[in-house]
């Protein structure tokens, strides 16, 4: 089994869970470990190599070559690993060192533990839907997919902006508003759940449309089935507007039109066998712990 | 063509709208009419009958003698329809004497062209699926099923409720609030819309779970695959609660464990070929109006 | 001093904090303590009376013998105490067994300290406003005003009800809702945020208008100064309709017209040196422990 | 009586209203009419002047001579004028070659009535408070008021923000959101209801504080006296955010400390004797004419 490593610049008192990870990883025999490039020149002087691990520098060199992904950081940074994983079908793993998130579940306290479970094969896939955007423009480039959501945004001091929306080719509505979100179930416990959109279990197979602080009050979130597709058109007042794609930001004009629809892969989240979605959502939500009056 | 009537009781002010279908219909030569018997012994000496119209009586009259159903009213009148449809696959459509509806949507200014229309079957089917209900006691006999929603409520006076929710086995949460709703793709416009869902589109293959007047602030609407089966254990500090299914209410006691899963048919609305859920809804919801300061 | 004490019938895990309770108050010297009758009669055999407490058993009597009340219970027990102070002045305190509330603000465990604070007069008064009804038929008898809220609401199974409201006598708007909430800041973090209205902090003089699962999309729940009065006429498809103030429920018609303003009266709500209304709201809406992912 | 005028640019459809308003003005004999100079060269080559206007130029020379101010344009040319108008008590109308707006009430229909009613004096004033903003390094400089809303906000691609929030010095929360908003109840009806704040009537004597898009899900609107003064300070990832003073924008520093306090002056809103803040809330909010599923 070869495992690839990703990660993030971090600060000192993330380290020795680093090592940790390093450490428990050299105990197993058959295990090959490729750090990603970039990440291994920030670690390189800052931790203890038992032994000596390979690098990989891109997403066809991690195609090719690694078995499973472990993510070292928040959601994030799992968003990052994402965009080096793609279509490849290489099941990959969050060890999160602050609280845990919605996608990197493994916590610091449960490393040794979680990677057993890992290099035992004790899992499960929980395969997750992602969108892509397409634009004449070729906008966001080779990384036009989100596991999260796809916003449209009003740019720092701009008015609001109006935004047409298709169904299909057909008309849905316009929204008034400073943005609006196209999020994924995965994307749903994210930005678009701060904006009031709903809760979507993971295989729902649905986008929700939340628009972003609209101006008509009779809007409401939408959701509907992955298999449409959703064009999107900008009258903005200024000329400018920003999307994002996960993490990725462009600002564009707005005489470009934009095509949301299911992107052609999916990711194969590992979920160890004593994980549950459910658990994760009330532990993030704070279900059981409201104390209001009663 | 066998074409089945149903209506509710209604004001004098709908006659001439009511006499008018029936005018239409006998103009087509190979076309039979069957009226529910109770509505017919409503309307017979209301109306004008240019030739005789046979009764049906019963949800299996209607299944082996009735090619298409056309319903007299509004949503509420489609939704007692339904409960003499159920399985039979018979098609059905909704001419509305008010304002449109989301589910009946023949206005009276359009009913001959609409009957054109249908009666020469230029119509496409919009088919909709229902959820039902199943408990031990088999609350709501046979039609424990419903298009729009499932409800828990308390009751009058009674202090808020708690209700554990299970998804398929395995615990989802614990809702203090005044009730709960299921809701349908169909249903997601109406209670549940009002007490802060999202719009789901008809295909979009999933429930909503929607918390009434929710006590915890941190919950939020719950989409899920219809595939999913949901089980709610009710505590309610008064012994009994309110359950409905569509516009059917049982009084049942808290100890009472109820199973909510998709029915195990669906129903086929009929779709003019002019008509379009897109266009319903933004009628419906008075987008494109709002006229807030821009 | 003259305590007063009221309580509602509890359950036997109770019993010791309420024999504390008593027991801190027999070893203050000047402090005569008067038992509301009917508490009296059902704690009178589970506790021990280190010396005689005599007894109230109306408003008038409180009125004329009690210098400060204590409400053993949470925030339900409280809305009773008022029933019972009313107009006096007389300041009030809650002691809370199970969670913190909003009005009950000693837990079981600070009893001692909370009563030697008290009886030593190191307290301010938090003064909270109060609502009014008056109808025609003199609804809710002497008791037609409520701390927390004022609400209307469709009884068990009607369909959802249209409620026009007025201002100072002008036409404000006609809500179709499931019923709708007058609010006083007090009030506002009970039924009213449940139902989507904002939190109104204790001084600031104002009323909030909150619908309850309002059918029209585009209403909002409405602020305003609490020198307007409010009038209301409800149209019920039935014709019976729901009213409360506070706990107290009245079942009327739907042809009566009722008006909500500002009551005659104050309450005074005790407030221990060491509270602090931020920090019980920050402690019950679970503020500064939201985890998600951050 | 002395009238000043204030405009932005306009497109050539609204020549004939602007035109129609000089007109109307020099038909009365007292009547003194002053433009605001900047505006006075962006009209004077496109109009017809039936006599000579004098102009002016600043505050100062506003507060010297005007007796009146018309602002021609909708709410957002009113915000401008207000800037003109600030602490002089000059009462001021807006007059709207659009939608009607909240605060630019009078309709290009109602041109000449509205003018004849206004020298006449036939009006009464609608008194509005308004917030200002202090900080050490005087931001926003003369005009660091807003009749409605002051914000804080992330920058375009910044991660959200983490505001702490005080009132009177004392901590009241933590907010994690692309922003926050403190609204006057006049603010109450624009930006802070696009995010989920409530309606505040005119004369309630309060602010709201409205957070954008929180993180946090069980934190709500919060309605307090503009009595009280809030301070807010901000950790921001990176180091700049946005603030806004009406439509007025700055950059600014994470360790700034900003205070928030109601305005040494108010606003006196001109109201026609057949005007309504009801009917216009109705008007702006569609009010009366949802027409779901009844």
């Amino acid at each position: 089994m070869t495992i690839g490593i990703y990660g993030r610049q971090f600060n000192n008192s993330v380290i020795p869970y680093v090592q940790q990870v390093l450490d428990c990883l050299v105990e197993y025999d058959d295990l090959e470990v490729l750090v990603y490039e970039s990440f291994f020149e920030f670690i390189k002087d800052k931790l203890y190599f038992p032994k000596q691990f390979g690098t990989f520098n891109s997403h066809v060199e991690l195609k090719n070559n690694v078995d499973v992904m472990i993510s070292l950081g928040g959601d994030g940074t799992m968003l990052d690993t994402v965009t080096l994983v793609r279509d490849s079908g290489v099941p990959m793993i969050g060890i999160n060192f602050g609280r845990l998130g919605f996608l990197a579940s493994v916590n610091k306290e449960g490393i040794k533990s979680a990677l057993n479970t890992l290099v035992n094969r004790q899992y499960s896939l929980d395969v997750r839907r992602l969108l892509k955007v397409e634009t004449e423009s070729n906008l966001f480039g080779e990384l036009n997919f989100a596991l999260n959501d796809f916003t449209i945004h009003k740019r720092d001091n701009s008015a609001m902006m109006l935004t047409h929306c298709y169904l299909d080719g057909e008309f849905l509505n316009s929204y008034w508003a400073d943005g609006l979100i196209v999020a994924t179930p995965t994307g749903s416990t994210a930005y678009s759940l701060s904006c009031g959109g709903p809760i979507m279990f993971p295989r729902s197979g649905n986008f929700v449309i939340t628009p972003i602080s609209p101006h008509n009050l009779n809007v409401r979130p939408v959701i509907l089935s992955d298999a449409h597709v959703l064009t999107f058109e900008v009258e903005s007042r200024s000329s400018k507007y920003i999307t994002t794609c996960d993490s990725r930001t462009e600002v564009i004009d707005s005489n470009i039109s934009l095509t949301v629809k299911r992107a052609d892969f999916d990711i194969n989240l590992i979920r160890l066998n004593n994980e549950s979605y459910l658990s994760t959502l009330r532990n993030k939500l704070l279900w059981g712990i409201d104390t209001r009056n009663y």
